[in-house]
């Protein structure tokens, strides 16, 4: 399959998809409107794939964030525009297949939401890096961060990783339940090959089934959203969030030099000065 | 008492239970009429029995999993056999007395179920190991066990476990809060009985509140059940389910020498072929 | 500001305060007064005040519990009298600002619930230790404690914490999820500094919209409550709550010396012979 910055391969039902949009793996509109793609073609595939493994091409960065050049451009209605995202994110929930991330590297606000929304996540042992980051650049995670979070890990570890907009060691996102497990990267590959393997041994109706009868307990999420896409309207459209983007620019976010910290790089010492 | 596979001593107000079903502690239509009688009985003698402590007399197996002979004798209506299989669980979950499960040795399918419904489980180190079987099998959890897991473990994870088929180390089910805690054989021993003791020094009528204060605020089980439900009678009336289960009995299902590598037993390599 | 039994101090837009109220940092009539007058004064600061950071001055105790002698004048209408602990718990629940505590020593009973009821927990390893003591006690959890235990650790082990009545270590905690994260003293300070001045970089209006977003997607807490308040009400004006109460306090209840084996203290052994 052809996607730009997404390396896509599918083999015994199984969808390997690489990001490899350098030069850190931004979640741009390339990648936005790639993922789009992707999701469609995957509901497309059907029983073809039942499962999809997603890895990433560079060491140091899973996905870095969401493109902050696309909330300057947000336009005339922010709900909207976040809606869209909100959409994207609630089609990688609504897939029949299973989603499982292996994440090395660092993960980061927008794209740390993508991967909320996708089925399983197992990190690797001192490489995976998270920082949900989106109080740091003035605004708030809505993506569905806010409901997801707190589903995973209680709402007061989710108001600690969304409000602190720090890094995350791996450990801490076991610990959290961020991720399902955090492994050394030999028994990383070893136990999400072993488990992708197992689950594409089942048919895709079973698998459905199953993710149908788990959600059936869940709550909706709708109203929660709908607060999602108010308080970021709110926040983003705030002379605040520009001035504290601005700064985060300045000191060198969106490059791989000021990403690298990206904790040190949002917090009180740099973008507050 | 006197039960069939069931071992019951009442003493301190604490009924002591051990399975004690030769071979493999099968979950099967003795143990399931013996496990509704049971519960009858406790929730008769009332004040008399405050805690119901639960472990097995084989150190291999807890209970082994629902004998998969009563599936494909399952009938016209699968969703009524499986409601009553649910109602037995409810029983469970609606007894006034404080249940705790000790577990050592396998736990699987629909015994995991039957388990996930008590109150408390302990787990002791090197020797619990969990799996929740059923999609190895073509079918899927439907003794709540879609509704119970994500409720302790998080969506992604009881994801992982449902869909994994595959064997969960005593290590694994304390990090995803499968049971309370792990721990060495003679610390569980000694947690647990404390923990019994302690609570069999409350009258019933203030352990029945504290359940009914924790459950008014959980949320209604009603309609996942409802999914459940709708979800088997598809996935058991399915030829893949009768061909995947007869290859699990070729393979040695419901033996002692295949169960102890459950995990193995019903992965790609071996039902499969 | 000028309170009693707590120092307060506002620097940097963080509220400083210390639980300082001698001789076992009991929650009397005076400290639930004086978190009252807390309440209302972080909502009249507003932006003044973006977090919270509550410790201890004793080593030994954090909060001890509610003093027990308040439920010996619970009055003829104690749904009413537990309804307004409850209403007090919920102002601290609703303020904008985000609340952490920072725990070393001992934390029990309706102290426990109050701290529930804060943003965020950290616990001192070695040094805290929690006990949701009521059912030692003759009663029940009753300001929240029912609702939010469950939200934080599920419904096992918070049958487990609130029926054992005993002792919880600060390693279980973090497991449990009763704490954001346990550390040793040094870094507990360091990382708890470090998230304070994180947040209170962050304009007011941000932080409650993040909390607001948070809550959208949880579950109304009201059912909950009504049935701990039925549920307390029917326990404490039972005789036997009086006659557990009387023997903790003649065992050394409510003295340091008791209190700081305060699992054994309302255990079998020494409360009910």
């Amino acid at each position: 399959m052809n996607f730009q910055g997404l390396r896509v391969e599918v083999a015994g039902r199984i969808a390997r998809v690489t990001i490899d949009h350098p030069p850190l793996n931004l979640l741009d509109a390339v990648l936005l409107r790639e993922l789009s793609r992707l999701a469609r073609r995957l509901a497309e595939l059907g029983d073809d794939v039942r499962v999809v493994v997603i890895d990433s091409a560079d060491p140091e960065f899973f996905v870095a964030h969401l493109d902050v050049g696309m909330l300057s451009t947000i336009g005339d209605d922010p709900e909207a525009s976040v809606g869209s995202f909100q959409d994207l994110m609630g089609r990688y929930r609504a897939l029949p297949q299973v989603t499982i991330a292996k994440i090395a590297g660092r993960l980061a606000g927008g794209a740390s939401e993508w991967i909320l929304n996708l089925d399983m996540r197992f990190a690797v042992r001192g490489r995976a890096v998270f920082n949900q980051v989106e109080t740091g650049l003035g605004i708030v995670p809505a993506g569905s961060g806010s409901q997801l979070l707190p589903a995973l890990m209680g709402r007061a570890r989710a108001l600690e990783v969304i409000l602190g907009h720090d890094d995350v060691d791996a450990e801490t996102a076991q610990l959290y339940g961020w991720v399902n497990r955090t492994l050394d990267a030999d028994a990383c590959d070893a136990v999400v090959e072993r488990l992708a393997t197992r689950i594409a041994d089942l048919p895709l109706a079973l698998i459905a089934g199953v993710k149908r009868a788990v959600d059936a307990g869940a709550p909706d999420l709708g109203p929660g959203l709908a607060t999602e896409r108010a308080v970021i309207a709110e926040a983003v459209t705030d002379p605040y969030a520009r001035q504290r983007i601005a700064a985060f620019l300045a000191a060198g976010g969106q490059t791989r030099a000021g990403e690298v910290s990206l904790g040190e790089l949002v917090g009180p010492g740099h973008v507050r000065q």
